[in-house]
Order: C-alpha cells, then sequence, then structure tokens
C-alpha cells in the first residue's frame, strides 16, 4: 500500500521565476550537463572513431556501417568546430547530442556505434583524453616559465640581494639563486605532472556500463589508437574512477600555491617601500589620476587563484567521499572543478611567465637592502670557526657582541676598525674584512646549491641540460 | 641602475593558441571582471541612482546633472534588461561598462556621478546588496522546503518506519517524525541566513577608495534609500570586508551539508533492497532499456553540490587568507564562488522541495521494517525499569537474553511465550506485551520531542504557526 | 550459505608494530574516543547531576538513589580535577569512564542514572555545553582583543600612515582609523559568535536514544538547569545534529582569517623596508648573532593558524556529508577538530592581544611614507570639483597632469609652484596648497566613517560605549 | 620618534587562566614545537651523525670531536627510546633539546656539530626523512590491503552479486570482481607513494639557513649516507620547500576517499535490508541490550577519516599560501597535519585490512540480490544485436519491452515463455535464455577488465605476480 503522489499543480505554483515550469525545469536544470561538457567534443568524437574502426575491425558492425559513422562523426566535428552546431539541453550530454546528430546524419547505422559500450565508459574515455591534454599542455606551460626563470637567473647571477627568513634580512644571496628557487618548484610541479599523465595513462573504453561485454572487443586496439599505454584492467573500477581528475587537481593546487608564494613576492618588492622590482605596464595597471601607481593586479590575481583551485580539489574530493561502486551521477560535478582549475592555472602561469620576463630589476636597491642590518654576520662567525677554531655556539656568541658594538655605533660591521673587533676577540685579524662584504658572502657560499655566483651558473646550466 | 624590459616579441612567440596575442590578452583575461559582474548590473545601478539622488540633494551635483543621471541609468537598466546592451571586455567590469554608456547617453554629466565615490566602496556596494537579495531569496525556498516537509509530517505523523543507528535498525519511529528532523535542520539554516542578513546590514557607499571623502556626504541618506539598516562606521574596513560573502558560502555549505543528508537517505531507500519510497518520474532517470529502473539522479546532484559549495567556502577564505588592507585586487575573485554557490544551492533546494512533495512512501515496507530486528528491546528494558523496578543497567541485561532468546527461535520478541519471558525474569507480567508492538513503542515515547505521534503533531503544529 | 572468517591467526602475523596484537588493537584504536573526549567531564558530570535531579524530581528514580548519584558524581569531579582519576581506554569515552567508577563508588544506585537517556543524547549535551562555554570564552577575548585596538586607535588618532591599496600608497589615513578597521572586524566576529550562542541553546538531554523516551521526564527542567533556553523540539535531529560544532568553525575560520591579516600587516610593516612598527621582545624571536634582528614568529603562527582552523571547517563539513540520520559513528570525528580549533583559535587571539598592546608605532616612518607618492593627488582632484566645479573625470584628467609635473621634477604635489599648477589649469589658486598636505587630506575626510580624527574619535566613542 | 611600549602588568592583568602569566606564557605556547617535533627524535639524531661524520670527514672538525658527537647522540637516542629523556618546552624544539643534552653530555666539543647548518636545513632534513619512512610503511600496508583483497577475489571469483549504478542494480558482476576494482584504487595509491618518495628523495643537509655555506662540506656524502638518491639542488628552495609534504597530504587524501567508498559499502551492505556480509566481532560494536545488533563502528570511522585528511591537505595547503621565500615560522605548522593524517591513514588502512579479511560474505543474499531487477535486460539486448543483427539502439527498445511485459506479469525474464518474447520480436529463439541467466551473464562478459570470472582470475593473476 502506498500513498499518492502530490499533485503536480500545487508544486508549479510553489516554485516562481527561475523554476517557473515546475519539477522538469528543475530536473533539466539539475540534470544535464550539456553546458560545460560540450568542451569534450573533441575528445567524444575521437574516441567514437576509434570505437566503430575497432567494432569493424572486429567484425562487430559491417565496414560499410563503420564508414558511414566515422565520415558522420567528422561531419559532426567540423560543425562543432565551425560552430554549427546546435546544443540540445534536452539531449542532456555531449554524447547524447553527438549521437542523435548522428542519426539525423547517416540514419540506422547511427545505432550500431553505441554497441558494446554505455555511457559510463564514454564519459570516462572523453574526459580522460582531455585531462592527459591538458597535462601536456601544462608541462609545456611548466617548461616555458622554467625557461623565463632561467633567462633572468643567468642575467642576475651576479646581482646580490638580501635572503629574507621570517622577511627579515637573513644572509645575502644573489638574485639568479632565488630565481632558480622558483625553477626547482616547477621543476617539481612538471616532474608531478608528467608522473600524473603516467597514472592516468590507460583506455577506459570497453569497460561497458560497469561489467564489461560479451562482444569479441579488442581494448588494446582501441587504447592504441586513442594513445594510451595499455586497457584499464577492471570495468567495475574504470566507470566509478576518478583518481585522475583528483591527481589533476591536487597537482594544479600544489603548482598554485608556488605561483601564489612568487605573486607575494612581486607584490611586496613592487611596494615603495622595497623598490626591488618595477612590473611591466603589460602586467600592471595604472591609476587615471595617480600615473606612477603601478598595482600588482595581475600578481594579486594569481595569488587568489591559489584559493579558486584549492576550492576545486576540496570539492572533488568531497563528491567522490562516500560513493558505492560503480557510476553514481554524483560524479557529474567532476567536470566543472577540472575545468575551472585548468583554465585558471594555465592563465597564472601564462601572466606569471609574462611578468617575469617583462619586469625590471632594480639592481641598485636590491644591493642596498642586502648591505644594510648586519646581514654577514654569519659571515664572521663562520670565519671565527674556520680561522680561529672556535666551537660554532663560541663563534656565534662572539660574533653577537661585534653586531651589538656596530649597532651601538650605528654603522655596519665591515665598518668597525680592526682594534675593535680584537678587542671583542683577541683572535680576529685584518683578513676578517675579506669576508664581511655582501659580494665576499656570497662569493664564498660554494656548497652544492649554495649562492656562490659560480654555483648559482652550475645550476642553470644542469637545467638548460634538462629543459 | 635597473635592467631592461625583456623584447616583447619573444614573449609573444612563445604564447600559442589563448593567449597568442601576448602579454596584453593574458591581461585583459585575468584582470576583466565583467564577464561574471555584469549580474551585477541592476544593483549597480540602484546604487548610482541613489548615490547622485543624495549627490542633488547635499547639492554636490546639481539637480538638473542628477536628473539627467538617472534617467541616463534608467534606460541603461532597460538596455540590459532587454538584452540591448553590449559589453566589452576592454572596458573591464560593469562599473566602467555603465559609466561609459551614461556617458554616451548624457554627455559630460555623466562624469559627476563617480564624485565621492570609488569603484571600491562602488563593488562592496553592488556585491552587498546582491548577496542581501539573495539571502532574501533563500530564506523564501527553505520556507517552501519546510512547507513541503510539514505536509508530509502531517500526512505521516502515524506511519511506522526503522529508527536507524549507524543505519541499523534501533527502535521504530514514525516517518512524520523524521520529516520533522529536517523541518529542524532547515529551520536552522533559515535563522542562520536571518542573522547573515541583519550582519551584513550596512550601507559601504560613502567609503569611497578607503579613506571616506570630504565631500559633505550623507551616507545615512543612501543607507535609508537602498534599504540599509545603517552605514558602515569604519572607511578602511569597509572596502576590505568580505564577510558578508563568508558568511553566505558558510551558511550555504551547512545547508548544503543537510541536503546531502536528505540525499543520502532517498538514494538508499530507493534501493529495491529498502524500498521505503518511490520517486516521482519529474526527479529520476529511467533507462529505455530497464523500464523499471527509476535512478535517483537529482538526489545524487544535491549530494554532490555540498562539495562544489564546501569548495567555494574553502575557495574564498583562502582568497582573504593574509590579505593586508585596503581593498587587494585578490578580493575580485570573490563573486564566481558567490554565485556559483547561490545558484546551486537554489536549484538543490528546488529540486528537494519538488522530491519531497512528490515522492511516494511505501508505508507497509516501512511498517515491515521497524517491525523486524527486535526494535522494541529498549521498550521492554524500560518496562523493566518502570514495572519491575530494576534498575536499567540490569534491565538491559534482562532484555538482553529475551533477545537473544528470540533469535535463538527465530521469531520476535512479541512472539516469546509469557513462560518463556518469565523464565528469564520473574517479575514479567503479561502486560508486557502492551509495550512490545511498534505502534506502541512508537506512542510511548510523549518526551518533548519525542516520536509520539501526538507528540510530532504538536511540534507541526508549531511550525506550522512559526511558519 | 556464508563463507568462513579468515583465520585470525594470519592476520596478526600480517600487522607489525602498532596493531601487533591484531584486530582488537586496531578496533580499540579506531573505536575509543576516551583520550580526547575526556576534555568534556565538567559537562559530562554537570549534565548527569542535572538528569539525576530531575529523575527524582519526577519520581522516575527515588531521592535516595539521587542523593548517592550526585554524591558519587562530585567525588568523581573532584578526582578527575585533581589528577587521581585513572582513564581506561577500555571503557572507550567519558560516559563510561564516569559511569563504571560511580558504579564503584555507589553500588546498583548507579545503574538507574542511565534511565530515559542515552550516550546518543549525552555527548549532545556534553559537546554543546563545551562549544557554548567556549562561545563565551572567545566572546569575552574578543572583547579584549577591541580594547586593545581602541586604546592603541585613540592613542593614535592623528597618527598619519599610508592608507594602502594593492600595498601600494593610495591616500593617507591615521593608525587610529587603520585600527578601527579591524574593531570593525573582530566586533562583527563577536556578533556571529553571540548569534552561534543564540542557535545552539536548547537542550539536547532526554531525546534518548533517537526516539525520545516513555518515561515521563521533564525536558525544561533539565534544560533549564543546564543553562539553556529550551529543550530540543525533534529527538531525531537532536543525535544527529553538529550544527553547532560546524557554525563555531565557520565562525573561528572567519575570525582567524581577520587575525591573518593583521598579522600580515605586522609581518610587512617590521620589516626593515616597512618600519612602522616594532614588536615588542616578548613576542618575537631574536638571533644570538644578529641582535637586531626581531623576527615576527608570533604573528607568522598566528597567520598559519587560520589553515588549521580553515582545515577543521573543512574536515568537519565532509565528515557530516551524506550522513544517514540518525547517530553515526562517523560524528565521533567531530571533538577534536572543534577542540584544535577552540585552543588555537584562543591561542591565536591572546597572541594579537599582546601584540597590538606591546608593539612601538614609529610615527616618524609612517609619516614620512604617508607624504611620498602622491598620496594626495585625489584631493587636488576633489578640490578642482569642488571649487572650480569640474566633472570628477575631468578633474582627474587635470591631477594626473599634475602628477606626472611633479614626477618628472622629482618633487611632491605640495613642492610645485602656483604656476606649474595654473598652467595645468588656469582655475587653480592658492588655496589648493590647503588640501595637498597629508594632515590636511586627513583632516578634511570628515564623511561617517571617514579618516578625520575627528571621526575616529567619534566611533572611538561609539565602540567604548558598546564595549 | 616612537611611542611607548604599553606597560606589561595591565596585559598580565588582562589575560586570566591559560595565559594568567602573561605574554611570556603565550609566547611559549604558541612558538614552541616540542610538543609535537619530538616525535622526530630519531631522524634528527640520525641526521646529526651523518653531518658531523662528514664534518670530520672533510676536516672541518676533528675525528675526535666526531666520536664524542656520535658517541653523545647515541646516548641520548638510547635515553629517549627508553623514557629517560626530559624534553624541555624552553628549549623549543628537538633541535634544542638534543643539542643542549649533548653539551651537558661532551661539553665543548658539543658547540662544532652545528658547523655548516642551520635548524632550517635541519627540521628540513628531519621531516623529510620522517614522510619518506611512512611513505615507506604506507606502501607496505597498501600491500597488505591489496594482498587481502586478492584473497576475496580468488575466494570469491564465480561469486554472483548485483553490480550496482546509482546504487541500483544494473547488471550482475562477481564479487570477485568488485573486490578487484578496490586491488586497482589501492594499486593506484601504491603507485602515488612510490612517486611521491621519488620526488622527495633528495637530500636537504648542507642548505644551512638558507643560502648554502663557505664551509668546504660534501652534501652528497651526506646525502648517501641518509639514503637519498642525491642533494638538493637549490639551498634557497630547499628551506623553502613543503612539497613533500604536501605530496604525502594529496596521497593520502585520495587514498582515504577510496577507503571512504568502501566503508560506505560495508555500511550498507551490512544493514539487514541488503545483508550482504557480516562484520567480524573484531570490527564491530554491539548492544548489550540488541546482541542482534553489530553496528560497524570502525566502516564509519575510516569513512569518516576521509573528512580529517582532506582538512589537514586543506590546512597546509592554507598554509603556505603566500608566504615569501625563504624559511617562515608558518611553516611550522606543516608537522602536526602530517603527522596527524600519517597516524589515520595507517589506522584507516588497518582497519579496513582487518575488515576484508574477517567478515563473512552472504553469498545467498548476493545471488538473489543479482537475479532481481531485470538485471540481465542488457543481455537479452545484447543477444539480439549479435544474433539477430539489430542496431544497438532498436534492440533497446525490443528489451524494454520485454522487461515491460515481465514486470506487468510479475516474474523475470527467464521466466517468460518463448513465445512471449517471440511476440514482442520474431526473431527470438530458444538459445535467448542461454543469456538470461545470472551465471550466463557474468560468464559471456569476458572482455579484458571484465566480469567473467575467467577474466577475473586473470586479473588475479597478473596482480599476484606484481605484489
Amino acid at each position: 500500500m502506498a500513498d499518492g503522489t502530490k499533485d503536480a499543480v500545487s508544486s508549479n505554483q510553489m516554485w516562481g521565476g527561475r523554476f517557473a515550469s515546475g519539477p522538469d525545469a528543475i530536473m533539466e536544470e539539475i540534470n544535464a550537463s550539456i553546458g560545460f561538457d560540450k568542451k569534450l567534443f573533441a575528445q567524444d568524437i575521437r574516441g567514437s572513431v576509434a570505437h566503430a574502426t575497432m567494432l569493424a575491425e572486429k567484425c562487430i558492425i559491417s565496414a560499410e556501417d563503420k564508414d558511414k559513422i566515422v565520415e558522420g562523426l567528422n561531419t559532426i566535428l567540423s560543425e562543432i568546430e565551425s560552430g554549427n552546431f546546435e546544443f540540445s539541453r534536452k539531449l542532456e550530454d555531449i554524447h547524447m547530442n553527438v549521437e542523435a546528430r548522428l542519426a539525423t546524419l547517416i540514419g540506422p547505422a547511427a545505432g550500431r556505434l553505441h554497441t558494446a559500450r554505455s555511457r559510463n565508459d564514454q564519459v570516462a574515455l572523453d574526459f580522460r583524453l582531455w585531462v592527459k591534454e591538458e597535462l601536456v599542455k601544462t608541462e609545456r606551460m611548466l617548461t616555458d616559465l622554467i625557461g623565463a626563470f632561467l633567462d633572468r637567473a643567468e642575467e642576475h647571477a651576479d646581482t646580490v640581494m638580501p635572503g629574507f627568513t621570517h622577511l627579515q634580512t637573513a644572509q645575502p644571496v644573489t638574485f639568479g639563486h632565488h630565481c632558480m628557487a622558483y625553477v626547482e618548484m616547477f621543476g617539481r610541479d612538471r616532474q608531478r605532472v608528467r608522473h600524473a599523465i603516467d597514472h592516468l595513462d590507460e583506455s577506459p573504453i570497453g569497460a561497458a556500463a560497469l561489467a564489461g561485454t560479451g562482444f569479441p572487443i579488442d581494448r588494446h586496439m582501441t587504447a592504441k589508437a586513442l594513445g594510451f599505454r595499455e586497457p584499464t584492467r577492471n570495468s567495475i573500477d574504470t566507470v566509478s574512477d576518478r583518481d585522475f581528475a583528483l591527481e589533476f587537481l591536487s597537482v594544479a593546487a600544489i603548482c598554485s600555491m608556488h605561483l601564489s608564494r612568487l605573486a607575494e613576492e612581486i607584490v611586496i618588492w613592487s611596494t615603495p617601500q622595497f623598490g626591488f622590482i618595477r612590473l611591466s605596464d603589460a602586467f600592471s595597471t595604472g591609476s587615471s589620476i595617480m600615473p606612477q601607481k603601478k598595482n600588482p593586479d595581475a600578481a594579486e590575481l594569481v595569488r587568489a587563484k591559489t584559493g579558486r583551485i584549492n576550492g576545486s580539489l576540496v570539492a572533488l574530493l568531497t563528491v567522490m567521499k562516500g560513493l558505492p561502486l560503480a557510476y553514481s551521477k554524483d560524479m557529474q560535478e567532476d567536470k566543472e572543478q577540472v575545468f575551472d582549475a585548468a583554465e585558471n592555472l594555465e592563465l597564472a602561469i601564462a601572466a606569471m611567465t609574462g611578468m617575469v620576463r617583462d619586469l625590471t630589476v632594480h639592481t641598485d636597491r636590491m644591493r642596498a637592502a642586502a648591505g644594510s642590518g648586519y646581514s654577514t654576520a654569519t659571515d664572521l662567525a663562520d670565519w671565527l670557526v674556520r680561522e680561529a677554531g672556535l666551537p660554532f655556539r663560541d663563534a656565534h656568541h662572539v660574533t653577537g657582541r661585534a653586531v651589538a658594538l656596530a649597532e651601538q655605533k650605528g654603522c655596519e660591521l665591515a665598518e668597525l676598525a680592526l682594534e675593535e673587533l680584537q678587542g671583542i676577540h683577541a683572535s680576529i685579524t685584518g683578513k676578517v674584512f675579506d669576508v664581511l662584504s655582501v659580494d665576499a658572502s656570497v662569493a664564498s657560499r660554494t656548497s652544492f646549491g649554495g649562492t656562490a655566483p659560480s654555483e648559482v651558473r652550475k645550476q642553470i646550466a644542469w637545467w638548460r641540460n634538462l629543459n
């Protein structure tokens, strides 16, 4: 015994505006994906061509049907690319839009294309192909960005600037060395991108609805035709899996975090107070009233993008939480997150590559800042260890007294008299002044990966070779 | 001494496709907000009308200029509403698009509109007005959803079903009572929405760029004209603040979590194994091959929306983290998150309201499930406490033995013979059977907020009065 | 027909180290909550006292039993507070730890305490009481922080500093005005805290397992005794609801975002390049080698806490996603997130209150920065509008030319000769110099909420009255 | 000119309770990390031994000093392992705790250990070593979990069950096949773990504070001694980088999402309505009153852990957002997130491995469910395509009519008479019944990765070979 369904009329009356036409309007709006999955049209058609070709090869459909299907699909591809295709929300998604058009174009043969497949493996294929292409594009863009930094690093291998910890001057470094820190970050991102490609490089098509199929298909053939390493090994997992999307998003989130750090530095370094760099006009906005003002809008927006991409990662992790196998409709929420993150990551990388290439470096402001604040105190301590044989902790103590004296006298360490230094520790000789200048400090740090220009140039060469 | 800017030509060559035209294309794409902030056109124009009116009232502009401005703005409003307005990305945002058009329409007087304001307070105003309206709409939609549940609760105040903990049958409850649990949840959401409105009900206009203005404006007048309780009290905070957006998102996130729980129950209850409910055709999708199959797509998508909305909340919290005062361009990332969350929350509430109104309740399946699994064991224990004076923990022990016996005999508790029960504890009398039926169990729980139909009806009446 | 259970021996061999003793060790570790929920001991005991008192009042237990129970509970409270209570993980949680001890202390009467309640409503009560108390504490701490800012604002109502947008100098403001921006932010946080208290102010006890109870309890009596406004209205919702925890976390997340902005400003302002402030020794760390170095560690850690608290919010939102009613064990993951967020929010507020009270303001550095960078260009434009009747957009254009001239001459606007200004626009008179100084600029912005010292003092007075 | 510092006394009065002793108590609490970083003691000591050995090898310290240092460090290791080490919060962190104790044990030589290093590279080393070891442990645990699934898959390669989409019965699959879907998921997780190890396998030690060092250290030697592939290539990046922690967290988040899906299935399958499985006593909790009730607490908690781990990922991504190079104190918030995620991921994997090994499979309930709901409708459609040459879309239509007829008659497809089927489509022959049984359906799906037992056994063999 079951109770009756509520009168649809009263429901209709309830909803105004956007949902005025009642349940059907709501259902169509929440259910249809064509608004965003049309982005997958090229992948969808490519996958169908490969599938039809295999079906014919395995004699599951006839060669003639295959030819008609492929020709029809190519026509549809042209129509979409040229903007002459009318997408229908009633047909829900890209797959049905293409298939319906195919039926119009070639008749009953269109109905044979869906043999031995399902929308579940079809969408898995389309989306995986898209993500793979996006990863390849990201890899190339990261290579460009690394290239931009390598150029600036080479140009500024000798440019001294303050090395910061806690945004306080700590020790002098070179701007080239600082640039190479970002090369390492984006190099790691690129490595993660490559492994993400490696992880997803399996073809879903042929998993069918979830159980595989009894048709004698050859999944290795379609995998090869579509450029995948191999087919996936479990049909239930294949239609349930969105790891490739999550891995894209997590790689993107870490990369965008790196971009946000760079953006923050650009914002801070562009202030009149720091004045280390000046952005090009192309990447800053002025004010009609304050022509000297260059707002680092692009850098700020890149900094903000990390929020957006983190949000997409959280969104999809949350969507996938606790979904029973195999396909659930929840998974339709995967694409917009990835599309949005991809679009914004591309934009952020492109903007940063442009900013890095175009920014003007105020080497004089950097040098001045590097030389103030007793930035070579560590060099004095190291000298005491090396030349006078003090334990490091004792050397620190002596140095502290020297800095205190200099501070009291309002001068830098190199400006103290030898006698004053000897008054603090008798073992100090005139040779100490060799290490107290910013250039000497920087040049001395020749440990592997250190800031010495010679070392920075070695790393540039290593990366040039790799890039 | 500063180094030169890199040649733009090489940069141009580097970027292909989307950014082929180089830095300017990238900058325009990352910087322009018109693509999404055009949604604020009505608020922007409303704000400008109020501002111009106040400027004229305070003799900062002439009445003639005000009239021209207001007339021009009304023309623009009509143009946009009728789809006859061409938005330009070169003009960046909705404010400049409107202002540029105003200049075309009315000439130099247009230049007086921006007196004593800035885009910083203007966007704060537009967005706040939009969020306030959205909150009002959300409040109304929640009231509809609560109404749908009150109707079903009334209809099913006596319908017994299993009450679950850990998704295991625990005690019988009524479906009406279960519906009322959602009334409480969405009632709390509505209360949070109301307080969110209360928190944002201050007018930003007049904060100008960040410091206020020297023009003798009257911010109370514009606040009143725009329906705000009062003007904001600190101009720096006013242009830096996006709490109202974050509060909208956190309220939406909690609400969508509630919707996801309801969605999960609909998905589980619609399985053939549970079979408690049947969705209407309007809110499920069939299969051309399996007509009996009713996929709960709409419920699954509502369940997934919680990921999306959580993602938007995380996005904006991350964007705002560590931003120095006052306005930073990062904050431009606020709108898309709120727009997307609002659109999807509306859709999810509308879909759920429809599903709740339309679903068929299989009362027989519910009753059968409610009566199995010794669901009235607690009633036996309570009877022992009440009638036989056992301490609760001892009563538990006795009940455990009774259930074990029933399990061993493959029957329910009510099917045990009185002698069998007395064999377990001598104090048991025939009256015990009064509490072992599902209906008796449910009817007995008359504590405030309990599942007894009488109690459920009291709560329905309380909410009807409120709703 | 069911298959057999795998041999436990092989399982045991599989797990090494932490789980060496096999499934039982794992289950105990994942299941027991006493490690963290012992924090609720005072609330648990308070709730039990109220419950027992009501049971006796309603003649559900005897007065003697009630007295024994209350006395026993008070003994346990003393034992725990004095560190003389041994918590047992075998007993899983705080409720069973207390109840088991009560049985030891008072014998069979202990078994009557659990009449008409369940661990489900008991934990909901304990946790809600805890969150309510934490909110009250947070409210008080925010009041302290607001007080610290009011003091500094009063002290620096006239101290000029640059007002930034995009971290570029925009217009002069006062440091007092800047402090008041934070008063607004923390004032909004406090308002949200108060509403969060209002939203949770309902007593869960008496909901029992999920269905209410047949015992003639009086939930209004326990609600009153425990300081709640009223009892909850639906027993299923009561044991399923963690909105109060989520609302605490979202309020905390927004508040910690505010703290992170303040922290960022402290970090940037403490650099030698800005030099606007100097942290006290108490809230910075030095270096044995660079005594002049003051690392803003506390501010950096406060900035980082926003990540932690956002993480807790995401964690609980994710946990609650898609949970069917009523209680599920997933919900046990609620407490650690809230405890951690509360502890860190308290710490961050306390640290910031201390930093704000103790920091030294370098008013000279602020004034110098405020006066550079043509920060009064807007004042010139406004003067042209006001005194010369130019439309605002035209005034902007004229001002742009004046700034360009000053930049070319390497001077500030106020240092241009009157003739030079008149060469740009003939209507300029000597009176213009009255608005070109930083002090004049600031003093002129008397709009409600503006930066004029007079206006700032009004707002301080308003808040003093409120605080 | 700077204003004075506020009187500490008033501050002290302000803070009650936890911060009663004023700023110093707050600073110590927010700043000290020893409470959690003591977990790194073994890594810290191992790193120091390698560093000291290299220093001696390169003649930077004497062999005697090295011997004393190593002996002292080994003593400290024993003291900590045996619980005889007193950690001090005044000494802030694990590094200073160890170094201070070393000074007590061996005197001045201890002061030479910190030559050519800093806490910045030291903590980067310790934490990276810890994460690497955790990843290795995770890899091994995932291998155990995969092994558990391989065993159950082998055992149940022929056990039919319903394959679900949208939690509705779609097509029959085998339980072995379903198990293998999880093998694929956890296999991908393991692959990500291995690549994460590969990505972090670089030694940070020798980067010093941020600039490298002038001492003639050999970073390849320490890298080799500590089991790293090579040293890091940029000292600024080295002390700024927490990618390895973020990558651990993102890998953990995806893995825990998989675990949550499995947990959800266990919860649903354990309901009386599904009854597909029964958890062992070890992994469920009973009720003293309802002995038949087996709550899947462990599965629910595993499901919830995904929230916690997502939260940690969000926390650290947020912490790292926008941090300028090089080290900032914000980064101290990295460890607790990783420690907590690691502990909970281990626990979740161990619990799931135990549950999978121990659970009882109700093959009869699975088979009954698999055979209902017209689950072989697709097989009929495929038969029509294959044997009768119908286009797939037409075959679907015919099948739909057959299902409708069966539904109307209240029987399954295989129970329809041949004539009835032929009445729907004349080409149907008696052979069709060969594909309408659940076993025939499953056996027929022999496509690569399909559900046919023969295919499932091939995949098991492939994984056995790999595992």
